[in-house]
């Protein structure tokens, strides 16, 4: 914005409310949801949902465990007045499940939306109308707010006059102050107060007084304060459901909901993944994942995220943003390197100890929402020594030694520095076998056989090239690669040492794979040392071979340096 | 989440600050920038950026007037360290930008940091390390707080040491409690002042203490509390700026950020529209249009935020999510009916006063960031009667009286309805012209010629077919369209009195074109009314052609109903 056009602006006056008690409130215990998918979601698509994508959406919503489900707005059309007679009249809503229907303060109107509710055993039905200043001066003329409160009135009180017509379902009522966080704060309870008066809620059947943040224009901590002073001054609080309904122009939705609930309120209106209008509502299923990581159960079950977000895409037709919490592509995977190995130390810890979470960089385990570590860790120019190591185990079952990590992480990452780009899976493993595993570019073992061997004695024969040149060697040592390095040093080539030595199988059937890491340094230089990975069905094979590796490796970096 | 996996997870412990303060503020001014785009954003990459990708968007960056951005990790790649020599060689810093550089606390990394910098005049040497209970168990395996100290201090000494190596460059210090938010808040200030009494800052050369939510464990309210406390506590507070780098994994990282400058803080880092490891950082373009959008001047112009978008999905492959709060494609949409009605009076309002911004549903106005009403109406089964006015007026030039929104409203909709999706707007403009403009299907006039005009009176021939039957008729009135109705009431089509006429005309030039709008009542039943609307070079004749219309369209709905 150019500094010119920030004269139109000004800042917004929140409520004065200096003895505000919720920033010294935790938050204890989940409030009652409610999914206004289908209603605030659906009207902002750009293609609203029919009636069958509708269905579907509502039967998920119904198996995460909502019990209260705004339905739409069965008087405004014929898709949403045929959608709620369909969920009728298929038997589609569990007797603990609540639909919600809006409906503005016109009779014919009202009564549209009793002729949906028939045969609905639990309904909510919710009137609204627009109350802040900024609405009553465009939208309604300059309306006073004695006219205002009179559409509340006037609407509460028709809807009061016809509860009859539906004898057989249970009805809730709701009044939302459309525009409430733009509201003067006292005369929002004005208007309430008098819709009230109206309703007469009790203790035993309460109503729902709902505040929306229907177009974000402040600060979290600013709603916040207008909800704790709204709930401190209505009348008969104990008579009345404080409920939140926040969007996201200002990216602060989820936060003013959270605030919101500490501020008193007792129920959260939102939508799966934050859709709705402009910048979307309240996100339910981040704001109960975020309860859950707390320790607070929610009765809502999102352990199986994938499948809700899929059910989502498909039938509203919107995208799970890949950074967006819990469902975003990306959320579970790490890139840095430094991350990559806390996070590898953390989840190896977890392995003995089953109790609390505590893996650095990831607020909660994938698992518990259906998502697994497999997404964790990708391998680029940034990555950790310990990322390259953890996709060869867990793609790959290879299980390197720790002192190998740094230099085989080395290597990956420089090559993803060349490229200038992450790379696969596939390419790492690739790129770790042609540099590491089996090598004959030096030496090139053909044969080795063991011709005696006893528990303290290997005698064998070797066959190789070294350098295209064809060699027989006689091999002798207390072990299979104690026999080779016998033969290479007879044969002159006395730069090296073994290090270490480890070796593991791959697979359980026969068919299983041996694999063996050794490590050499160099006597002229013992500070160089040069891992060496073998892969043989034969465990003497796979060391042997781990051995060469390590020594072709070496000759190479030997050749190249001088 | 299951409720059995719910026990692994604990309520965060907030710290203890009853007394505190940054309630009862308010954002007044704008914070110092930093953008971490090209380490923080740029790490977080499936595809990290090359380096010429990192040079357009750098250029951005600078354009948008970021005076502070972090260039690298220059010791951790070949990438990092030739961007940043390329920078330099190709004297792309401005003289006002100070380029920041992270590093980690050893030497030989210091050392390659410093010779990056060589040539740079304005530079941040940014040091960090772990300190966090969960770090120092896990990743640092059971480290002491006093060992995690020392780390710090052994960095901070080493790089105080060096400073002499780049005498030319004016260095700041900026030091970071790596998830400082997950820390003990006592020992976070006491890491933090350690390092303080190496660097030795002043109020004239203050150094910076950055304190990330680098894993967003806990609730903005608990951030804010903690920076709060820290800014309370930390001494020589004069001599430091305290910054903020929040992440985002609870979707709360932008309220976080706010409620912590509310808290005391001078600083913050975050990306271009929250790009970061997981769920992303702070949101820079979001802080600064809310701040905006309250009146604050922030020193940074998105006033081209659709040109900013671009650079940023092209270079770092991310996309922008179509509900991202300013810059998300359908953030300026409005889909719902009352909603569009209530933003048109708002614009039509604007035209009179150019002062405050106040249109319902809007926080800004989209012109300010290069965005357009264009986008604001769509047309779906949901929209209201002026959504339809709307998009006729701004993309066909059609001005329809006030009085006819409905009837056309209703009718686009019920076909929206009827397909069950969005129309476009050439849909909307063929089924108004086929429903309402220059009907035939009744009467069909093919000839309307006056042979005498006076200023009271009309005399003319009419050649017409109804329902195929060629007829001619003589006009006579004081005026065409009352000709033509004397004309229709002598041929015995006496059920219809004319209520309202409006024309205007469409384009400047020679070949304009005249829109008429007239609506009829029935005689048989005067709440019966019909528009219809005519087109045509000749102002007489396009009035001439509404009348037809509607009559037209009154005589078909009658042969519906009976």
């Amino acid at each position: 914005m150019k500094a010119s056009d920030i004269n139109k602006y000004s800042p917004f006056q929140p409520v004065s409310l200096k003895d505000r008690k919720w920033p010294d409130r935790k938050l204890e215990h989940a409030p009652i949801w409610c999914s206004v998918d289908l209603r605030d979601g659906n009207q902002a698509l750009p293609v609203p949902m029919n009636i069958d994508q509708k269905v579907r959406l509502f039967k998920k919503l119904v198996a995460i465990g909502f019990k209260e489900i705004e339905v739409g707005f069965p008087s405004a059309s014929n898709t949403e007045f045929n959608f709620l007679r369909k969920l009728v009249e298929e038997d589609l809503i569990p007797d603990d499940v609540t639909v919600q229907v809006l409906v503005q303060a016109r009779e014919p109107l009202i009564r549209r939306t009793f002729e949906a509710l028939d045969g609905v055993k639990h309904a909510i039905v919710h009137l609204y109308n627009s109350t802040s200043k900024l609405q009553r001066r465009i939208t309604f003329g300059n309306a006073t707010k004695d006219e205002i409160k009179a559409i509340a009135v006037n609407g509460a009180t028709l809807i009061k006059s016809l509860l009859d017509e539906v004898p057989d379902t249970n009805i809730t009522l709701q009044y939302s102050p459309e525009s409430f966080s733009d509201t003067e704060e006292d005369y929002a309870v004005e208007v309430c107060e008098a819709v009230m008066d109206v309703w007469q809620p009790t203790p035993e059947h309460k109503m729902i007084l709902n505040l929306p943040s229907t177009v974000e224009w402040n600060m979290p901590n600013t709603y916040a304060d207008q909800i704790e002073w709204f709930c401190r001054t209505i009348k008969n609080r104990e008579s009345i459901l404080v409920s939140l309904h926040t969007h996201n122009d200002r990216g602060t939705g989820i936060a003013a909901t959270e605030l919101g609930l500490l501020a008193g309120a007792d129920r959260v209106e939102g939508t799966l993944f934050g859709n709705g209008e402009r910048t979307g509502n309240l996100d339910l299923a981040t704001l109960a994942l975020n309860m859950n990581s707390h320790g607070i159960e929610t009765g809502l079950d999102f352990s199986d995220i994938d499948a809700v977000r899929k059910i989502y895409e498909e039938n509203t037709g919107m995208k799970v943003h890949e950074r967006h919490p819990y469902a975003g592509e990306l959320v579970f995977t790490a890139f840095s390197g430094s991350h990559q190995d806390a996070i590898k130390k953390g989840m190896d810890l977890r392995e003995d100890e089953d109790t609390q979470w505590a893996v650095p960089y990831l607020t909660i385990d994938p698992v518990d929402i259906g998502r697994s570590y497999e997404a964790i860790i990708r391998i680029n120019s940034q990555s950790g020594k310990g990322g390259v190591a953890y996709i060869l185990k867990r793609e790959f079952d290879y299980d390197l030694p720790k002192k190998m990590h740094p230099e085989v992480g080395l290597y990956i990452n420089g090559l993803a520095d060349q490229y200038g780009r992450e790379l696969t899976f596939k390419e790492i493993m690739d790129e770790f076998q042609k540099e590491f595993v089996n090598r004959k570019d030096v030496i090139d073992l053909k044969k080795f056989e063991i011709t005696k061997m006893t528990e303290t004695k290997v005698l064998g024969e070797i066959s190789l090239t070294y350098k295209g040149e064809k060699m027989e060697l006689e091999a002798r040592g207390n072990g299979p690669i104690n026999s080779v390095v016998y033969a290479l040093k007879q044969q002159g080539w006395k730069d090296f040492n073994v290090e270490q030595f480890r070796s593991h199988s791959i697979g359980h059937s026969s068919a299983s794979l041996s694999v063996s890491y050794v490590q050499i340094s160099l006597n002229s230089d013992p500070a160089m040392r040069f891992w060496g990975c073998g892969v043989h069905t034969s465990i003497r094979r796979s060391g042997v071979n781990a051995l060469i590796s390590a020594y072709n490796r070496a000759q190479v970096a030997k050749g190249k340096t001088g």
